[in-house]
């Protein structure tokens, strides 16, 4: 009966809503809101595959339900709860459990989230975890994929490239002053779904999605759904002031003699950020930005930025949603090979 | 780009529901019925721990749908759809795959189940899906398990003991015609969830679970969430043929003079079905059943086994709504002392 008294001693606290029934039911009842209609999205994550052992486990259950609040985030849908499976692996002890739960139930807090039920199992294998997450838009008012026209401009919120960038900084791979690496570490452990946009999104954008698969590909995704081609300019996509001094180091390190040099169109710095192509590319690909790629026709760009702005967030033009299809990228006006638009986790 | 294609051939033609938005956009869009609320639940499997590496993959993918659709049948709930989140394991290559999705794909024709959404990972470690499943329910006509009343009787539908007989038979440790083999086996491997009931319990019922942790837990469970006792008359529980036959060549077997002879109160053989209550407790403990247990008044029994009887499922009275708490077994009138009311997978 261990599995039951875990069940109540971890998960019963953070299932206190009406909805949950005291998780007494194996079910949870969920009374409709008239006007709105329901959006679900599920995602998993795998020890050693998603997230790295020893990463602290309440941040493991935070980064769980931000995955899914982001994509929430890029409908424009408001945070509802959520339902949780997890395969504990022998290596999650009492300590690790508790440690997990009692994250869970601070971005609980942080969202307004409720959990409505789930199950726990035991594996042999890595400790598995999985949530079904649950949000409200009113009736017609979802940002989809496949809204963008022709001639709308792509921007993306926030920065793009610190979540590649902080999975090496979390292993050890950089070197970077502690603050810098600190916040790399940060993005990649604890992305900040983008729910504040809601608004923002709802009223001005035509099309959006959350960067998790690497900005290309997403953006990709929003050009496949709606019919159309995507143009990106490469030297706009907007970096944090830690992955500048990445990409700087790695400059200095490299110095004009690099293979690149010799392979790319493009081996000269950048005139505006001072950076070359490639790793701007690789910023470009990484994935688990967890910000928003989005379209808005050209009349609505300022004020679409303004609201994020209004709400704490930068927004940045990229490109142009295009006649055709695929991505094209282009670095100061060139055209840039791209053999990958992103990744998959696993 | 692995991950995307295997999703769109495996999955996106199961997922052609409005609903499901040709999976571009990584959320479904559920429009909400009015008068009717949403009841969701979620079940996780581990290869290995719930299910047998050489399982077929398609029953597997099939049992995943059921144990979750035992669960909305046990609540009176429409199936409704289905979110996956699945970690393939190295072993689990596209022809697994593909079986997996058709066994996914039969199912959601029987139940009339869409596929909303979901995630596709990888593992080193066993594969491990999670199906988050919702259902509707008229509001205010979900059967709870917490609306049991003292002097309720309990009843059972179909018969008990044939999953924990059907996974000793998976793994040939039973000695059986081929026919009962197959029988217990197919429980075990393809429960057969009772949403046919949902119209009997609506309306008879007043609460009810589904026998997935075993007869006695699952039935504690309804005494638990009731504040009353629950008490179970073993000789009563209804028992398949083939578990019958492996009752008997146990007794045969054992003789008159076996441990159990001389440990417990009633070795004799049972005058109504023939048998001890050392293994009709294992059978009510064993679990996997997905049959329902559920109470109804006095008053409202008759037209409760009426109404299940009419749409071709067995209901038997097996026991009695108490007060206090906890669960009390008699066998022939005898108390009957039990260590354990059931487990859970894992």
């Amino acid at each position: 009966m261990d599995e039951f008294d875990s069940i109540a001693r971890l998960f019963r606290p953070l299932a206190d809503s009406p909805e949950a029934l005291g998780l007494m039911d194996d079910v949870a009842l969920l009374p409709v809101r008239v006007g709105w209609d329901l959006v679900v999205t599920a995602d998993a994550m795998v020890e050693g595959v998603h997230f790295l052992t020893d990463d602290p486990p309440g941040l493991v259950a935070r980064k769980l339900l931000r995955v899914n609040l982001s994509d929430l985030a890029a409908k424009a849908a408001e945070p509802y709860g959520y339902l949780l499976t997890v395969a504990w692996s022998p290596s999650w002890d009492e300590v690790k459990r508790a440690a997990f739960a009692r994250g869970l139930g601070e971005d609980q807090a942080r969202y307004g989230l409720k959990l409505f039920g789930g199950d726990t199992v035991s594996t042999p294998g890595p400790m598995t975890a999985s949530v079904t997450m649950l949000g409200w838009v009113e009736t017609g008012k979802m940002v989809r994929r496949s809204g963008a026209r022709e001639g709308d401009l792509i921007l993306v919120s926030g920065t793009i490239g610190d979540g590649y960038l902080g999975l090496k900084a979390a292993q050890g791979e950089l070197d970077l002053p502690a603050a810098n690496l600190e916040y790399l570490a940060g993005r990649y452990r604890l992305p900040e779904p983008r729910v504040q946009l809601r608004e923002a999104l709802q009223r001005h954008a035509s099309a959006a999605a959350d960067v998790s698969d690497g900005l290309l590909a997403d953006a990709g995704h929003i050009g496949e759904a709606s019919g159309l081609g995507v143009s990106i300019e490469l030297e706009r996509i907007p970096l944090s002031n830690a992955a500048r001094l990445v990409l700087r180091q790695a400059q200095d390190e490299a110095g004009g003699a690099s293979d690149d040099h010799r392979r790319k169109p493009h081996p000269e710095p950048v005139e505006g950020r001072g950076f070359r192509a490639d790793p701007l590319l690789r910023l470009a690909t990484g994935g688990d930005d967890y910000d928003i790629v989005c379209t808005a026709s050209p009349t609505e760009v300022d004020a679409l930025i303004a609201a994020a702005n209004a709400v704490g967030i930068p927004m940045t033009v990229i490109g142009r949603m295009v006649e055709g299809q695929g991505v094209r990228v282009t670095f100061q006006g060139q055209a840039v090979a791209v053999e990958s638009l992103g990744w998959r986790h696993g």
